[in-house]
């Protein structure tokens, strides 16, 4: 029938080609015709029309890795220089969810991620978020609230494809005409092909129906065999993320064959393990080694999270997808060759690969958002009865490999009429509302595998981003707070008075415009002057920044003092006077 | 905690629940909600609230089920009558393709079809006719026709929840700019979470590749191994119909384990056999003799098919999900004891269950469709070329087992300028334009296990509804197509020119207002009229109405006179002069 039979832009001949509906490799042909696959099979490609032919030399042909549920923000840079380091890994879509940036600057933030996302290579869609702020406004002071009438702006926006994370379980469960409630309502009746999206670390048996009953069907929080086996069991979908990546998790999940029910996420990447260890890539390559099937394992980073999100026109090879795919030598070292987007080459491992920073890319006042003066010493006295030797304290425990924290009770030393908590080994954690709507501070206590001596400060901290700030000592929390309020945003870890290590994030207070590069090397250096200074998580820096999450188990603080989710109210410090 | 709680509606309780997640049955109870289910689990009932506890005695408990492509007018029945008969099978959720009655009324006639439909028990959806007429107006002449605009008229309404097949696969591959590519372009900009239906019965390598890379992503037409594992292979959904349920089909789907790829469905049902067979029950019965495991067949006509129409809110007994499901007592023999809609009982084994006929439930135009004059003999006259003892002409050949047609040549004798067909062992099949457009008669010549004398006549004729006439004389034709004119519709065997048996369809000429059992009753007479002259196909009725259907291969009549759809045109009953 000669070329007319069929017009292409390009061919990748002798390739093993990733079959999502076998879950086999193939050895096929593809063609590509305007940014989509119009042929996989192996006819005569003599056939085609106008293509240009690359010779794949057998290599392996899977698709683009998609990455459903994640946070840019976690990585503190733009969707710009997110995209350059997602494209070398091979993920060529992500799904973000806008949270953090929203708790400042509410839709118009989320609004400005979207245009920056506009610009890339990688497809960036973005969810609508559910729960800015992550409780409510009794708990928290964040910069701005997104109810319902936000939500209504932002999704005439074809870049937001689902309803973010539902956090506030508590509120679900127990009151039916919670705004979170009426939230998911709205968003099922006009939205009803929208996908809803969960947060409910470890409830369980009714607590959990009454959850899913609402209409919140899919759970990316930290997994064990039991609460990952009843979330399936009960119709939820499993975004699995590298701490719930345990050998009984991965083995459960290959001996049920559960690979319709879950897919692979990153939720929140550091930037300096993003640039040295990968992305959706590294946890992919590690369900492999914890025995996976290559097969099965890129099936839940490709075309699982592609169903999830309705986004039908990618997660395999085949007709009518987009040619996002990637080229790899080997299944086993999963070393990325060469990656295309929509059937043009956007990176090849011989290439020069090279970010160009874009400075004041976003609003003038979005550099200008700590709205917060000096602290001093006064501003850290935590009231204690008069006449007490002594007073039992709830006191935060924070525990190295998870963000939940525990609640413990100490006795700590009274003198002067305020708490003398510098006397014993306990640290203080402090946070400062900086959006100047009411400059709430709420003191608290800490221990456990957190610091020992000098303080830090972050105006990133989940998800309200007030200023966080843990310290062994008085001294060295006001000079870590004033640094990072003086930066206009940043983290900052001091000892003795003196600058150990920090990185400024500028924008908003929780973004840098660097290279995920620059950003990283930064990162690494404040991590390692925390870890100088006792802290012995495996990501200080998450840890510390989620000791002001509320939603996530057990006692946590915000600028409204010590929270407890599960009981749904704000707690004393003091127990017992 | 006591009832407080969960408040529920409805407990089942001791019930073996399938679990579409595991692919398993579990012993669990459920609980109902405002016509959701609540709760799925074994924890104590006590607890519940306010719920009325029914002991199902071990029976097992599995979903609704869930047919996503039918045509309720294939059974010529009203959607009132229809849903009567699916919930006593079982069937709580269709998705009808209504473009039969869009051929005859457009617009209105889905929604009148809609409207019959929010009445009923059993969840009716519908899919929007891409293909109305089936091919072009060139090849047919159809009550109206369904473009852009009348799909964006009725995209409004929220039981549209597809697109409906995509049958003009000519076009879609060779006519980037037809019309049926730019609707399929128009549903994808505008609705690209609506699935997007097809039917391309047999087309293979780079012309399959081409139609799915349109978007069109199923296919539910006739299957054998090689058509499907392409079709599977290249992304597309398969609707497996009865006739596609050979031992080999079935096989290679569990042998490949491809329970992801496909669900049954019903496609057309006479309405006979849906009252003494059943309707998608019978499948999942059938599947099961065939070899599949139970848990597979009910995952393939509930699960399955809710994910393909983005039906997320049913397919599966979980929380969140609609209350609609079977009780059974056995797996084995399938005998449904009673059927639950929302939370409530509507059909029980024991319980007497009858249909309560409602008439001139439609507009009234809907009731005088043809507009046609009686024919009389001159009107079948096939002219030949005067001087010739003979001619070739291409002869539609009919099989037993299939609804595609092959084309023969046959010598038939010339006389006086006509041909002298009644002189051969060939028939006459003809096509009467019954819209009053333009009066069009197509006459051809028709073979094979066809009818051997009499004639029969319908104003059921696949997809345009023109009046279709097969006999074996001329006489015969004229009376039966007469008969089905002066009745406003219906199909009228006729033989010696006496009636042997017939049906009214007074709604359109296509549809009854009586029961399913009395149109069975009915359509079984005329079946066995057809028998008796001579009809060999398996469906008779089905094979006589598709004959005016050109999108099903390969040599098809209409008004407008012998289509090859292959070739995309009209062709000469004469071949060689």
């Amino acid at each position: 029938m000669g070329c007319i039979n069929m017009k292409v832009d390009i061919v990748i001949k002798n390739a093993s080609v990733y079959n999502a509906y076998f879950k086999k490799f193939f050895e096929e042909d593809i063609a590509i015709l305007e940014g989509k696959i119009v042929y996989v099979g192996k006819e005569d490609i003599d056939e085609f029309c106008g293509g240009t032919i690359i010779d794949a030399e057998g290599k392996y042909l899977i698709p683009g890795f998609i990455d459903i549920h994640m946070h840019i923000e976690s990585s503190m840079a733009t969707p710009q220089a997110f995209s350059h380091e997602l494209i070398r890994n091979g993920v060529t879509t992500i799904v973000s969810e806008p949270h953090e940036i929203a708790n400042v600057f509410g839709v118009k933030g989320i609004v400005e991620m979207i245009k920056g996302g506009e610009e890339c290579v990688a497809d960036i869609f973005y969810g609508v978020p559910s729960s800015v702020p992550s409780t409510s406004l009794e708990f928290e002071t964040t910069g701005f609230e997104i109810d319902i009438d936000e939500i209504k702006e932002l999704m005439v926006n074809d870049k937001i494809i689902c309803l973010g994370e539902v956090m506030n379980y508590y509120d679900v469960i127990h009151h039916p005409k919670s705004k979170i409630n009426k939230i998911v309502e709205y968003m099922k009746r006009n939205y009803p092909h929208i996908p809803i999206e969960g947060h409910c670390p470890k409830i369980m048996g009714k607590d959990l129906a009454k959850f899913i009953y609402r209409g919140i069907d899919s759970d990316h929080t930290q997994q064990r065999v039991p609460s990952m086996e009843e979330r399936i069991k009960r119709g939820m979908f499993i975004e699995i993320q590298e701490k719930s990546m345990t050998p009984e998790v991965i083995n459960y999940l290959i001996e049920y064959q559960l690979f319709e029910q879950f897919c692979l996420v990153t939720d929140d990447v550091m930037a300096d393990s993003f640039y040295n260890n990968g992305h959706l890539n590294k946890l992919v390559k590690k369900a492999m080694e914890m025995g996976m099937a290559p097969e099965d394992a890129i099936y839940a980073s490709t075309f699982t999270p592609a169903r999830r999100m309705g986004l039908t026109d990618r997660g395999a090879i085949a007709p009518g997808k987009l040619g996002d795919f990637i080229l790899l030598k080997e299944l086993e070292n999963f070393e990325i060759d060469q990656v295309y987007k929509e059937g043009k080459l956007v990176y090849h491992r011989e290439d020069e690969y090279k970010y160009a920073c874009k400075y004041n890319s976003f609003p003038r006042e979005f550099y200008r958002s700590i709205k917060r003066q000096e602290i001093n010493k006064d501003d850290l006295v935590i009231k204690a009865p008069i006449g007490k030797g002594e007073v039992s304290c709830r006191v935060i425990k924070v525990s190295d490999g998870t963000t939940f924290t525990e609640e413990q009770i100490h006795s700590v030393p009274v003198g002067q009429g305020k708490l003398m908590w510098e006397e014993t080994p306990l640290c203080m954690i402090a946070v400062f509302e900086r959006y100047g709507r009411n400059g709430n501070i709420g003191l608290g206590l800490i221990t456990g595998d957190t610091i020992k001596r000098g303080a830090v400060a972050t105006s990133y901290a989940h998800d309200h981003h007030n200023i966080l700030a843990v310290g062994k000592n008085v001294k060295d929390i006001v000079k870590a707070v004033n640094t990072v309020i003086e930066k206009q945003g940043g983290i900052y870890v001091v000892c003795d008075e003196v600058i150990k290590g920090g990185i400024d994030l500028p924008v908003g207070g929780i973004l840098s415009e660097e290279s995920i590069e620059v950003i990283g090397r930064d990162i690494a250096r404040v991590r390692h002057s925390m870890v100088e200074l006792g802290y012995k998580h495996y990501n200080p820096i998450m840890s510390l920044c989620t000791n002001g999450l509320p939603v996530s188990q057990l006692l946590k603080i915000t600028d409204k003092g010590l929270v407890k989710l599960s009981e749904n109210r704000l707690v004393d410090l003091i127990v017992e006077g």
